[in-house]
């Protein structure tokens, strides 16, 4: 289907081309980029909501800055679809997040517009600030440095570990927070509070309106100089004095709240915000979903809906065809319920996640128990290991690519105190359409160098379900991370009676002759299928689910090893320090030797597209798996990388 | 020497035997307290500015409240040898921090009375926050949690993260907020901008006055209700309005700041604060080295000085004989002074170590250029990419250990992005006293998974300095990560002309017979050592310096496994996923086979000694590497871990 952008929107490519419009004719711009969006999204599917709440700021931004001489950095991205659509992309959109497309994320390589790359959150503010003070010392001190960043984002200690350098860094930085309310789900924490009083306080808001009225009766089109800047601040803290407001605390000039969906305000406000030197805070309060109304009413479920009639708002579902195999996500959430009901030790953290991981229907359920504590992995750790100390089964729920944030937290707050958390790391290996920075490729090689840790990955529903039974047992007294993939599991039945999942212990599926398949975590199914199409060939190779990376089971590994000189290795992971090389390790302390080929992620980036095609980009998918069996049965040496 | 304790601290074995005496006797305690730790810490060495300045609080503390039921959690824990000595330790501390003695951070394993094992900071309001909820959920509502935070300790993320949480949270927390503006070095930021403000203003502190004349009038002894603590706080409200103090944004009740060596006001406050319930924090200020005059006047020099005359203030140093090798972190220090003169874009980055990591040279001189940033390693190391986009070469300084807080910004802002960061890794290997929390064990597998990454370690100071040179160089244009080891290095004649050192090459030290060495970094010259003394016996082993753990060096390491198939391999890293796994994983890439036997940091928790003494336990020493020559030429087939 071809999607056409309105009058205005068509004819900009560049913002040079926004820049030529009228003021008047923002707000037209405004609709259409809007509309291009819900039109684009609705049949191509990616984020939604986020992106809506920011199009009037997004042509403010572009309208009244240089981009991109001056830079603009958008915390996480998943609202930069207009900054995309307005910067070269509007015709390539269609590819957004598909494979070989244009990534959801601002993307260096993409684009000179896109200054930094992200996908993660909180970054924005560290970001910037270093791009403003490579300006400062180059003496470039026309350049502006813009960060646009969530009030969730905010809650992340890394935003505030910025904001406390931004207050003494004299550097042309300023930190727009759009203020939404939302994370994913609803944001949480004292922060959000108090962003909400200062929004909605009128003693407050009066004094602010002063500051601005003050700020209008500033000659219009005089530049401040760095003298008048000085006069200015003295007068804003005659009226707010410098310890009145959480940022001001902190030496940020503070301005707002102001309505985001005003762009005339907003054109205005940062015209003036343009001359005014040194760090400061915009506050912007947006409406998540802005414009499409089904979104701004549940702005979760309209944060990435998938493919959607933009007219009736019915979301796309999958017909399923009989009793299809949950998620491993709500594996997870409903099995909680289930270990909290017989266990009254039993809690489960999330950083901002409820729905994403799905304990959301144990804080529904039982909300003195399951907590979300913000987008702060490391207080999410830690805070386990807290509660842990105290006879508490805590089940920590971070998705893969994220518990990078908290890995400090792992090794010197859990580990090294051998406290029992249990480390559940949703969406592990690749995730598909979010691509590079969501990828959870790194956790078996950067957990399993930590002493004490328990690391496991189940095969299926079942197995995952009993390593949450096993890992609350009281006679389980170690940290345990468990890793399962994004998305569906293979069993429609999947609800058994709880059975303890033996720690260390490996399972094999099939024997074999000549070569030994062994995998770690759903991969398993990949070579279940393989192993299908390569008996119908009249091959017979063996099949051993390992389940721990750490400890290995010794007993099945010897019995490997003895038994096949050929083995392949099968992960959802890097292989550079994964499973694959912990199998290397055993076979070096045992002295074993055999053929090696290790199939997983290679030693490079992998970008966004649906799991299916960079499995077999990456080569561990069934076909893969069998060619890498045929090859090495046909005694070829193959180099495992390209 | 035989140390004894004062009168009073004599009969103290327990807080239980403190509780026993008056108000009026606390005052001698303090007193024999800090001179048993001037007299314990001059003769065997240890921290010692942060204790002296946290003798009142912490006498007050186990005063107060009824540890170890009530639950105290230190942060970083330098400050708790005072903590330590009233809490069972008193006549096993000339032990602290030495090999198989006492740890020189609380831990949980060694005393109830240390609830939370620490050493890296800001896990402390995360941890009692932790401990408070769970507190709340088994109804223990008299249990008072009490967090004690440095105010450099309160610039990392994570404080703010649990900050956030613990102003919703509705738990016994009391966060003690000790402000004695140092970190190891002065702190630096907007924080510490705003504590100085706050404590130093004088409005500021007649408001503060006022409330607690307020408190001081409410009857003696009777406990505060819940109602009456409502009613108190809206009383505060009344006085200071809510939004009045960046702690009161975030939904805390703040007191202070006071006095922290006036132990009457503290054991007084505290005894207040007690009865009033949920989260709270109490400003405390202090000097660093309080009561020992040398210390409070260079609190840097005198945080850990090593031992000293406690009379004449006179630090004993080791006499040297010669011209002797510098720390690595000289040659680091003085080096980048050296490139920031040849090429202006090198700039130098450190969160709170410009001491530690020798920055500070850089700092003095050109301070437009190098930055302290606070304990923010996840903040510089995203500060320093957004500096590298604008075509900066920066280096940032981070311990190995601390590294593990910026991990996810390693992956998701440098290597993904592929920007030419220089990330220093000091302290990187087993670092001695500190022990188990501080080992820069695990770098070398973190590091190594991560795609784009140059991965390098120095077996000198001449590689070190070529690599920093060469990390520089226009054609070079990737992130690179240089690892060396806390203190000495071997040359003493080290300051030569620069040279290129060639990425991905290592060199071969040494041809021999039978069996190949391969070092990584430092230990390198352990194995020179241990082929001097194979060689006397006739034995002839071949050594490689491989220099880069990525990428390998493959024409070296084809040559390594065409001439010999007994290969040992040394770091000073964890053995799992480390430099020996990397050369597994070529071995299985190119189908080598030979008797591999890796030699590092085991997988298990190393405690604190001398270096030496770890080095030897793990049995990479030189004696430990000659062993495994011997062991493996004799063809015994040895396990590599106990």
């Amino acid at each position: 289907m071809d999607i056409t952008a309105g009058q205005l929107l068509s004819q900009i490519e560049y913002p040079s081309d926004l820049r030529k419009l009228t003021r008047e004719q923002l707000h037209q711009v405004c609709d259409e980029l809007r509309q291009f969006i819900i039109d684009q999204v609705s049949v191509h599917g990616g984020h939604f909501a986020a992106s809506l709440g920011v199009v009037e700021l997004t042509v403010a931004l572009h309208y009244v800055y240089n981009t991109p001489y001056d830079q603009l950095v958008w915390d996480v991205g998943h609202q930069a679809y207009g900054h995309k659509i307005l910067t070269g992309r509007k015709s390539v959109f269609h590819t957004n997040r598909k494979y070989h497309g244009i990534s959801g994320f601002p993307n260096r390589g993409e684009s000179e517009y896109d200054t930094f790359g992200v996908g993660h959150s909180s970054t924005s503010i560290s970001a910037a600030l270093g791009m403003a003070l490579a300006s400062k010392y180059k003496g470039e001190h026309d350049r502006q440095h813009i960060a646009v960043i969530g009030d969730g984002s905010m809650t992340a200690g890394m935003a505030f570990e910025a904001l406390n350098h931004a207050g003494v860094a004299n550097a042309n930085v300023l930190i727009i927070l759009n203020d939404n309310c939302m994370s994913i789900d609803p944001n949480v924490g004292a922060l959000k509070e108090y962003l909400t009083d200062i929004s909605t306080s009128h003693t407050y808001n009066k004094l602010r309106d002063d500051v601005w009225n003050m700020l209008g009766k500033l000659p219009v089109g005089k530049k401040f100089t760095r003298d008048m800047a000085s006069k200015f601040e003295a007068s804003i803290k005659g009226l707010v004095s410098k310890s009145s407001n959480l940022f001001e605390s902190l030496n940020l000039r503070y301005f707002g709240p102001i309505d985001g969906h005003n762009i005339s305000k907003l054109t205005d406000t940062l015209q003036d915000l343009k001359d005014i030197p040194g760090p400061k805070l915009l506050h912007v309060v947006t409406t998540k979903g802005k414009g499409y109304s089904l979104a701004e009413k549940d702005q979760t479920k309209w944060h990435a809906p998938g493919l959607f009639d933009k007219i009736t708002g019915e979301i796309f579902k999958k017909i399923p065809e009989g009793p299809q195999p949950p998620k491993y996500q709500d594996v997870f959430g409903l099995t909680m319920i289930e270990l909290a009901e017989q266990n009254d030790k039993v809690m489960g953290i999330t950083p901002a996640m409820p729905s994403g991981s799905s304990l959301k229907f144990m804080m529904e359920k039982m909300p003195d128990r399951a907590f979300d504590v913000g987008i702060c992995e490391q207080h999410a750790v830690t805070l386990s290991a807290g509660l842990a100390t105290q006879g508490m089964r805590v089940y920590c729920n971070i998705y893969s690519s994220f518990m990078q944030r908290a890995f400090d937290q792992v090794v010197h707050d859990v580990a090294i105190q051998n406290l029992p958390v249990v480390l559940c790391l949703d969406r592990a290996g690749l995730v598909g359409e979010d691509g590079a920075t969501h990828h959870g490729a790194y956790d078996i090689s950067y957990m399993r160098c930590i002493p004490n840790l328990i690391v496991f990955s189940p095969m299926n529903e079942e197995e995952l379900r009993n390593m949450m039974y096993t890992a609350q047992l009281p006679e389980q007294k170690s940290p345990v991370v468990i890793r399962y993939p994004r998305g569906e599991g293979v069993m429609s039945d999947w609800r058994k009676p709880f059975a303890v999942m033996p720690i260390g212990k490996g399972r094999k599926i099939r024997d074999g002759r000549d070569v030994a398949i062994l995998s770690f975590g759903h991969p398993g199914n990949f070579v279940t299928e393989a192993c299908r199409e390569l008996m119908n060939d009249g091959l017979e190779p063996a099949h051993y689910d390992i389940r721990f990376v750490k400890p290995l089971d010794k007993e099945l590994l010897h019995e490997v090893f003895s038994r096949y000189d050929k083995v392949i290795t099968v992960e959802d992971g890097a292989i550079r320090g994964g499973f694959g090389s912990a199998i290397l390790e055993f076979m070096a302390e045992y002295n074993y030797k055999a053929d090696v080929k290790m199939l997983g992620i290679p030693d490079r980036l992998v970008e966004h597209g649906k799991p299916a095609e960079l499995h077999r980009e990456c080569g561990y998918d069934a076909a893969g798996i069998a060619m890498a069996v045929r090859q090495m049965m046909s005694s070829q040496v193959t180099v495992s990388e390209g």
